[in-house]
C-alpha cells in the first residue's frame, strides 16, 4: 500500500514510523510545507521525502492529511485538484481533532474521504517528537464519508491497524460531541482558567505558590495554539453546548460557595459525587 | 527541639521522616486517631508513637496540628485543653490549606498559635505515601496569630528549615485569596468539569475516548474527599469570588464559540494570550 503523508510532525512522522515497523507492504512517501520533516525520516529511513504535494500524491493508494487541523482543511481542494481523473483511486483520510466540518469538504470536493482521528498525543510536537508506538491500543475513530464505500473504509481501517491504533466507526457528529465533551471542553476550561487566574491583578504575588494542581489545570491552556484554534473553530457549537451545561454546574457551585454557613456535608456530598463519576486515581 | 505531632498521614509523615534526617536536635513524638501511622513510624525508627493526645503533648515546644484541614479545626480546642497552663510554653502550628479560620481559632482558644501551609503534596494519601524530601525548596506559608510573638514564630520557621522548605510569612487573607486562586479554584473547576462531562447522559460512550487532557483535568476531582471538604468549607467566599471570575471568562468563551461564523484571528489570539499568561509547557 502506498501512502502519502501531507504533513510529518508528531501525527503524521509517528504514522510514518509505525508503517515503517510494519513492514515492506507499506510505502511512505512524506511532504511538508517547511519539508525538514520529510527531509529527517529520508535521512533516518522513514519515509521517502517528496519535494512536492503532487510528487508524493502521485501513485498513492491512501492520501493522508496530517497537518494542523486548518491546514488540513485547506489542503482538501488542493488535493482533489492534484488526484484529478484518479480522484477514484486514491482514498483521503486525515487525522484532525474534528471530523464534520472537513469530512464534508472531502465530500463536496468529490474525493473518496473517510475522516479519521487517532486519540493518541504527546505535549511536545514536531517530527522529533513522533513514536512507532503512539497509537498502540489507542482509539482510531473512523467516520466513512460515504458509508457505501466499505473498501475506501477498510484501506484506512488497515493503516489505522498497522499503526497499533484500534478502529472505531462513527459518525462525524457523534465524534464531534464527543471530543467536545473529553478534549475540547477542558481546553477552553483552562484557557479561561489561566484567563482568570494569571489575568488577575495579583497574579505576580500569588504564581510563586502555585503547584502541582495548578500545573496540571493550566497544562492545556499551555499548548500549541495553531491546533487549540482549529478546534475551537470547527468544533464551536459542540463545545458551546458542552460549555453552557458547565456553566450551570459553576452557578450550583457558586450558590453553594457562597453561603452564609458553608454546608459541608453538602460539600461532601458533592466532593465525592464528582469522584464517583470520574473513578479515583490509579 | 521536642515536636509534637498530631496526624501521621502523608504531610505528618514526611515532617517527622524530614525531621528524623535533621538530626537529633529534633525528637518527634506522633499521635494519630487510628494509630497506625505512628506504629509504623515507631518500627521504622523515625519517631515515638504516642498512645494519647496528652502523652504526646507532654513537655512538646512544638505541636503540629497534621490532619486534615476539618480536622485541624476540631483539635484546637483540644489542644489548648491539654496544654492546660503551659499554654505558654509550647507553639502551636498546623498544616491545613486555608489559615484564616484556623488561625483565629488559635488565637480565641488562647494558643500561641501560629499557621502554617508546607505547599507540597503527592496524589496518594497516609504514612506509606510519605517521604523525606516532600517539602525541599517549596514555600511553607506562615501565618504569626500573634505578630508580636517573634519566637514562636522563629521556632516554626525553624522547623520548616529543618524540613526543606522555603518560609514565607504571609497574613492569613493574603494566603487565602492565593491559594483560592491557585489552588482551591482549580479544584472546584475539575469537579464542576466531571460533573458536567461524567454526569451527562452519553458518558458510557464518550469515556473510550478520554486521552492525557481529560485525565489532567479531571485529576483534582479525583482526590481526597476529606482534603476537599475542608478546603471549600473553610475559604468558601475567597474561592466564590474567584469563580465568578471565573464565570465571566466562560461567558466570553461562550459568545465567541457560539458565534454563527467562527472568529478564528479571535480564537487565536484568545488561546495565544493564555499561553503567555501561564507560559509554554517546559
Amino acid at each position: 500500500v502506498r501512502v502519502a503523508l501531507l504533513g510529518l510532525g508528531l501525527i503524521g512522522g509517528s504514522i510514518a514510523r509505525a508503517l515503517a515497523r510494519a513492514g515492506a507492504s507499506w510505502q511512505v512517501v512524506a511532504w511538508s510545507p517547511t519539508g525538514s520533516g520529510p527531509a529527517s525520516a529520508a535521512a533516518d529511513g522513514t519515509a521517502q521525502a517528496a519535494g512536492t504535494p503532487e510528487d508524493a500524491i502521485g501513485g498513492a493508494d491512501l492520501v493522508v492529511l496530517a497537518g494542523p487541523p486548518l491546514a488540513c482543511l485547506e489542503l482538501v481542494e488542493r488535493v482533489a485538484a492534484i488526484l484529478g481523473p484518479n480522484r477514484d483511486r486514491a482514498v483521503v483520510t486525515d487525522v484532525a481533532s474534528t471530523k464534520a466540518v472537513i469530512v464534508e469538504r472531502g465530500r463536496a470536493a468529490g474525493l473518496r474521504f473517510v475522516g479519521g482521528h487517532p486519540m493518541a498525543g504527546r505535549e511536545h510536537a514536531g517530527y522529533r517528537a513522533s513514536v512507532a508506538d503512539l497509537f498502540a491500543g489507542r482509539p482510531w475513530v473512523v467516520v466513512p464519508g460515504d458509508p457505501d464505500d466499505t473498501e475506501a473504509r477498510d484501506r484506512v481501517e488497515a493503516m489505522a491497524v498497522a499503526c497499533g491504533g484500534r478502529p472505531v466507526v462513527m459518525t462525524a457528529a457523534n465524534h464531534d460531541t464527543a471530543v467536545a465533551a473529553i478534549s475540547h471542553l477542558p481546553l477552553v476550561l483552562s484557557a479561561a482558567l489561566v484567563e482568570t487566574v494569571a489575568g488577575a491583578a495579583d497574579w505576580s504575588s500569588v504564581r510563586g505558590l502555585a503547584a502541582g494542581g495548578w500545573d496540571g489545570m493550566s497544562r492545556l491552556a499551555r499548548g500549541d495554539v495553531e491546533m487549540g484554534t482549529g478546534i475551537l473553530a470547527t468544533n464551536g457549537p459542540a463545545v458551546a453546548e458542552r460549555l453552557a451545561a458547565l456553566r450551570d454546574a459553576i452557578d450550583g457551585w457558586l450558590a453553594d460557595l457562597g453561603a452564609d454557613e458553608p454546608d459541608v456535608d453538602r460539600l461532601r456530598a458533592r466532593l465525592a459525587a464528582a469522584r464517583r463519576l470520574a473513578g479515583p486515581i490509579e
